[in-house]
């Protein structure tokens, strides 16, 4: 079966130049760490910094976006749910307005970093649960995408075509990000983490390859997802936080820089 | 005993066109309520909102934001330790770093809701045990005259001298306020809450005819404190959590109208 | 329509001697109240104490215990979800086994405060939207029913059918109790508060004596819901943070007062 | 220069029979991990496991007792500060009464976990600063064994000689613990973790061998301090967060097990 993801890919031409990385940053706590922010952040291109809800704290997030301006990275915010002891990634019914609300809060939080050190915000990006919810129902949806045009900046979301066609309405930009660090169903929805298979270094070098050249992933029950990304370039989101999160990143460079080159 | 405060209390006329009130406004959290918030907003002219830390949470700033743009109130930021059990009111041994990412934090969630309401931050007034903090050590001092400084709005304190030496020498306006609901110490200092003598509505309406006609108001220990606001209005801070707290802001509005006319 | 319940109403008869009063007590949190708790320790025979998750903290729990000591009041857990912000109102996915452990840590805690007082466990009653969760989901029924089952004391719960034959198999003893100041559906289910109609004093008082004389309660659309308590007790349940909560618990020990004498 | 430690180190013959290794247990919060629970937990001979206040969560708490249950290791309470993001290790002025409240709450939820696993308690030993609090302020330090007291339990401690007054007048034992992979003060005081120089698993085996062969160790100014231990055998106490924490007490467990084959 082959499946294909509409969608307006040349959206993200106008915010991206090449095929660049994103990972998720800084989502220690105190003294607790999940992932080597300083080595990656070394490695990418763009950093969804979290902001203190799921993950993160406003000393973590004053070295992130110092870390990122020193290493010309660009900072969208990543809001999630009011969990730290779920990671952000617990089920919760939670109001549109509740959710419209802690994003405005979140991503309000990061600009101020972001002001004091002269740098703007570059986009939002849902965590987690909340990258889930968003997907799943329109209210949230619509709430997510309601902040980011306040913001005036665009939202980073996976393909699907409903939350498309709301950015769209919306004035929206929504950028099409690439996972290969976790699976994709063939309607091109993203498999949590934890239902995912696990991924090496290899695996996700040769996934960005053929997703650059081939514009096509294979889902989690084998079938070819059409990514329709065309001539435009993806933003490769990694997960900093997997067991080989760091090498994952490193093999990821390695093939952005060939596509890259290639292009 | 006369003393007399030393100060620069013609900044506030830059701030200020008329005696005004402030008060302490969002205190809540959740379901708990601290404060009839929206009965106040109608009384005051200026508005701390609390930002998450000592009191406060992003629903309550999104409905504190709109209420006060509703009424034509000032939206300063009103951060606080991060100690919501304490409200904002333990002592704490923290790094002026900390001090500073925490001022920068609350006062950004802010700046988040005033965006999306097309509103600007008026100003910064650290809360309870940080306002304490400030003037007793010159690091947190700095950590917060600092982040007013990036953020390019004025501090609101009371007139301590080293404060506004610092404040002046930095290039941060420090609007010069005045409290009648709780006793001043003759060297200027205001006495937390749990210290200070209880004060009913009448005793603050008189309290600020005097402040206003006489430029001076009365210590813990009945010496007479010279406030040298000269012709300069004051911003008057009243706490809107006390007993008799609505009752004491309706008294505070008729003397600072009163105070008004006659100028 | 005429529904009516089954259920071992006599296992009331094993825990109270009459007619007997509970409240939820010790809600509020640092310098946050909700409820007069002081006032309404006077008025009841049980107190369900908040046990620090969605309400309450250790210096509250510690007040509560001891005034319940003063009184003469038996003293239950009271545990909640994780969710000061929602006041453990808000529906949330939560995995069977660490509701489990919420419910002892919360126990646990709380027994601590009992040890110090020579006080005993009297019961565990699940606090809003995990009182609703257990009646829903058959995994956290089971997990709270082992909990309490470990712990050796009863759990408090509404008329829910297969509860009680769960809570039989297991060898927990399920305390039947009526609430008159939320709604009942006609198949035994209570209303949440936000979606029930609101209760006066007036009839609270009558819907007890109704209760109490002829075993039923009419549902929130008006039909008679057969009660079968019996000539067993019942325990009533009160709200304590409703508008009138003072009010609905001082009519209540009146009705209470008079079904006593009148058995 | 000579220091000689007072103190009734026979005391703890009482609840040790030999040397015994015990470490700070988990410490972790969510998916955040600090130590390598499970490793370390086969080493030592009893753990003093985090309360879901400075570090811990009902899910650690309930999978570190089941853990040390297998395992044979006795189960203490580490009760700390309200504070996660500080890891507890943040100066903050608490009265005695709340002090003695949260060591009571946490201390009852670890009990909660021991009494579903038909364990019990062994003692209480705070955590991080409020480890120094107690020896620093008498008042806390009061606080505490008034719980520990109330709870017949022991607490451990360094050697601190008003400490161990007013534990025996109080009639609360008081075990005498090690420290190796931190510094001593030439008065017995343990220098706090970043202030002391770093350990490595050699060094902590010549200190451990060195201490139970010569009663001594040396401080930090390289002053000799007696420990008075006598044929009396001590608690060794790791740290496991430290960077070679599992290497230091592989190294320990070699180490003791030779002074207790020796004795």
């Amino acid at each position: 079966m082959v499946s294909s993801l509409k969608g307006s890919a040349d959206i993200n031409s106008k915010y991206l130049d090449k095929y660049e990385i994103v990972a998720d940053m800084g989502e220690g706590y105190g003294r607790y760490t999940i992932a080597p922010d300083n080595e990656i952040m070394k490695l990418i291109d763009v950093a969804n910094v979290a902001c203190g809800f799921h993950g993160g704290d406003y000393n973590i997030m004053k070295q992130m976006v110092q870390t990122a301006k020193k290493y010309g990275v660009k900072v969208g915010s990543h809001p999630g749910l009011p969990d730290r002891m779920g990671f952000g990634r617990r089920k919760w019914d939670i109001a549109p307005e509740e959710v419209y609300n802690m994003v405005v809060y979140q991503t309000g939080a990061l600009k101020g970093f972001l002001e004091v050190e002269g740098m703007t915000l570059h986009h939002i990006k849902p965590h987690g649960e909340l990258y889930f919810y968003v997907e799943r129902d329109e209210r949230i949806m619509e709430a997510v995408l309601t902040a980011a045009k306040q913001f005036g900046v665009p939202v980073v979301g996976a393909k699907n075509d409903k939350y498309q066609e709301m950015a769209k309405s919306m004035g929206v930009d929504l950028i099409q990000e690439l996972y290969v660090d976790i699976d994709w169903t063939v309607d091109g929805k993203l498999v949590p983490v934890a239902q995912s298979r696990p991924k090496n270094p290899e695996i996700i070098y040769q996934t960005i390859l053929e997703a650059g050249k081939t514009d096509q992933v294979t889902s989690n029950k084998n079938e070819i997802v059409k990514l329709n990304f065309g001539n435009n370039p993806f933003l490769l989101c990694l997960h900093s936080d997997m067991p080989t999160g760091l090498e994952n990143i490193k093999a990821a460079r390695k093939a952005i820089d060939e596509l890259n080159r290639d292009n």
